[in-house]
């Protein structure tokens, strides 16, 4: 099937929060989705954005039954490893599952890998959940590896009342 | 004793790539540190830098045998979660030995939480490795929670060859 990828803009916002939406209803997370169109329009396209995104399109003849024709979408920001330099962070990678199987995961991520490569980035990092076995698999076959199984690396986090606290000098 | 935390400034790189390689020699990685000086003038110090740093240091009459006197350090960057958006990510986290246990690591991470949540983060994210207890044990006594064994999520990279390979159409 023909899709193209290409860097999302600000008119696209209203698409990627349905899409965060149906990732979110996916992992059967979607009550803890806060965001709001405006939020990622502010976040994502004023002079300092807080991420990048890229949305997968397809021609209107293949759009789905809702009319909607950017059916996929990857968010990402450059991070850095002091070991070796400038890293690019993977955040969400989704297709909408009618549009699966076609290369438009691989299509998606492959754009960030470009991206990170011309910014002069060595590294792609992302996380999975270990119960996500078709994400671990689609991964795994790119070549990627599991650095929380090779190395002991755990994903940590301070947040509410317990950030608060810490921001006290 | 006397301490205190600021913004790095681009004349603090060639200790904070001291920094790095005590921490890195720490955790028995150092032959992996590539990173130069001029690598962290370049990344860190230009119009839209990879990385942010802030520093720890002490009056010259605590400085070290060595005769150093920035002592500890932190790196941070700013990332996004799509279900409740931005996020603040603390990258390393390092005290010289002999200047530990004086609340310099915490003020260091605090630095971080404030700087976060004036940028309207909901969340302070990092890694550890869960072999590290100490580390492990200094996070929790903050209040932040490890995100990898609640919740099962890796970490997982792709990078060398199988970048090179999945950056290609």
């Amino acid at each position: 099937m023909e899709f193209s990828v290409r860097a999302a803009r600000v008119e696209d916002c209203k698409d990627i929060r349905r899409l965060i939406l149906e990732l979110a209803e996916s992992l059967k997370d979607a009550d803890n989705v806060t965001i709001t169109q405006r939020d990622l329009e502010r976040d994502g396209f004023s002079e300092n954005p807080f991420y990048h995104c890229v949305i997968a399109e397809v021609p209107e003849q293949h759009r789905t039954k809702g009319g909607h024709t950017k059916i996929g979408y990857t968010t990402y920001f450059y991070n850095y490893n002091t070991w070796c330099g400038r890293t690019i962070h993977m955040g969400d990678l989704y297709v909408m599952p009618e549009f699966r199987g076609k290369g438009i995961g691989r299509a998606l991520m492959s754009k960030v890998a470009q991206l990170g490569l011309a910014a002069g980035c060595h590294q792609l990092n992302f996380t999975i959940f270990d119960w996500n076995k078709s994400a671990q698999d689609f991964y795994l076959r790119q070549g990627c590896i599991d650095i929380t199984a090779s190395t002991g690396k755990h994903f940590m986090r301070c947040e509410g009342e317990a950030l608060e606290r810490l921001a006290r000098p």
